[in-house]
């Protein structure tokens, strides 16, 4: 028996694109604000600030170890929400189809979305779908935009990096662009590792519940480019300098192997669920132990410092003792992956 | 001399993406919330409700008479912000180029986004860029998700329209569509007609500064799918039957005569600067007036009324007398364009 497929018909604005949105989308992920069915979502806020984001999701392979597009949309737009201390809130979901793609295909993506949702706590509100012409695109994209509430005093972002603050990473990098790698390249016999796709918005709140929220004053979760990437950012918006520590910096042993072979540095891994925070330091300890109990915090470990100069760059003292500038790469180690 | 194109490397989160932002993204929607560079913005509000929305722009070709994919990304997501009666301000923007693609003609898209969200009065807030593999996306696709505050005792919705309701229209229909495949199917020996693409804020605006807001039952902008799909959808949502007065429906003879040559049915053609209005009848010569006298309204028309019976269906009053009726199209007339 053919399998259902998605046909140009499906976006077309007629009955057969309402029968995708009701019996595939809206199943999933119904809730009174989505059901309404509007070209737009209303919602109530109390809040007097509101964070909002937004990324398109056009990984190669969309299902890999430890995850799929659908829960990387919701996962990463969550984050790029939590990281400013936001609590994630409402969703948009737009997707974006080549005509073909197997409905089973779809279902799975919207059931890992749901799922992923639920974790997160958010909702998705309003929604948008398109079928291209087959060749248009390479099987699914997806956009994702959330807003999520700010509480007061809250002032975390790129450039309030403080000198002495402490540098925190909450677990072992890279674990997201290996296991999209080996998928992709069949490197199965190099590795098993998951990705690390997970909401973050967990171990915020954590830190806001105990009254640390003012103590951190950047935060970033190192997708693209990875740790160093992140670190550059934040020393240059900053403007100061950042010194780590390599034999601190948390990789799992089968992440350092398949960078070997593969002539990687894990430092400009991307990851899906991790965070980097420069903090306070006298709370470092307390933020570390409060991560640490949280379900993604087990491994976190603090991993250097802000320096006074030189301004804007980040230095890395290796395992052998010497030390090291670890710039932004012009380019990038190998094909875009997330 | 080669002209400057996109490379993979433009998405790769390193010091070549960083440029792309700085150098086009930013150099031309710069404003304080964007040039802040984190992975969200943080914006004020002072409303207690907000609506919120997303779009997906994936529109071949991306340059056509009267506009082009980057105005069409700005209008369309403002004014599924606007149908609900909301003050639309804040965008997010999600660039997927295909490596190879033309800086020159990134450029031109970013400035028709510039100057297409100046006469919306709308800000792009936060963003993302993805660089995929030639061939695994045609030329470029924007996503924008946007974000308007809704004033106290409005209440548009596709479940507001009521028995005696006035059905108004601001303009000529078809003509978006119309220009996309006479560019496309070079058949510019057929038509002239441009893309109606516009921003509908400035018209929601002109209605809520009078004091009408209250008098707005359902409204949407009749884009895939046209006129007939948008009453269908609001005649089954508010439980509702529509009549329409085919002599009333405003189309221009150059897209009347295009159809006829390509067999197509205005009803249905795909619009992007339309307003379909369902609203309380006492008031509906007051509400044209005003329309009539704003940038894009000044062929508005009243072109029928909600019935009680039957229920969920629209008839249309012909030209010669009889009555038939519209339905929803299963699938679409031609490949989908907007």
């Amino acid at each position: 028996m053919e399998e259902k497929r998605i046909l140009l018909s499906h976006g077309s604005g007629g009955t057969m694109a309402r029968d995708l949105i009701d019996q595939y989308v809206v199943k999933h992920f119904e809730n009174p604000i989505l059901n309404l069915l509007n070209d737009q979502a209303v919602f109530p806020t109390s809040s007097s600030r509101l964070a909002f984001t937004t990324d398109s999701y056009v990984v190669d392979p969309i299902f890999f170890p430890g995850g799929d597009i659908g829960k990387l949309a919701i996962c990463g737009t969550v984050n790029d929400l939590a990281v400013c201390g936001a609590t994630p809130q409402y969703l948009s979901c737009s997707f974006m189809i080549e005509e073909g793609f197997l409905f089973s295909d779809l279902e799975k993506i919207l059931l890992s979305m749901k799922e992923a949702c639920k974790e997160a706590g958010v909702k998705i509100v309003t929604g948008d779908t398109k079928v291209v012409n087959r060749g248009s695109l390479d099987k699914i994209f997806i956009n994702t935009a959330g807003v999520g509430s700010l509480e007061e005093g809250l002032s975390i972002s790129g450039n309030k990096a403080l000198v002495g603050d402490k540098v925190l990473i909450t677990g072992f990098l890279g674990d997201h662009e290996i296991a999209i790698i080996s998928k992709r390249e069949n490197l199965g016999f190099v590795t098993h590792v998951q990705s690390d796709v997970a909401p973050m918005n967990g171990i915020v709140k954590a830190l806001l519940q105990k009254g640390l929220g003012s103590r951190l004053h950047a935060m970033r979760d190192p997708t693209r480019g990875g740790l160093a990437t992140v670190l550059n950012e934040i020393a240059a918006q900053s403007q100061i300098g950042v010194i780590i520590e390599e034999d601190k910096i948390p990789v799992r042993e089968e992440v350092k192997g398949a960078c070997e072979i593969l002539g990687f540095d894990p430092l400009y891994l991307a990851n899906e669920g991790k965070l980097v925070i420069f903090l306070d330091s006298q709370k470092a300890e307390e933020v570390l132990s409060v991560i640490k109990k949280t379900r993604y915090g087990s491994d976190a470990q603090i991993i250097g410092e802000v320096i006074a100069e030189p301004k804007g760059k980040v230095l890395m003292r290796t395992g052998i003792g010497g030390t090291r500038i670890v710039d932004m790469l012009a380019t990038e180690q190998f094909p875009r992956i997330c």
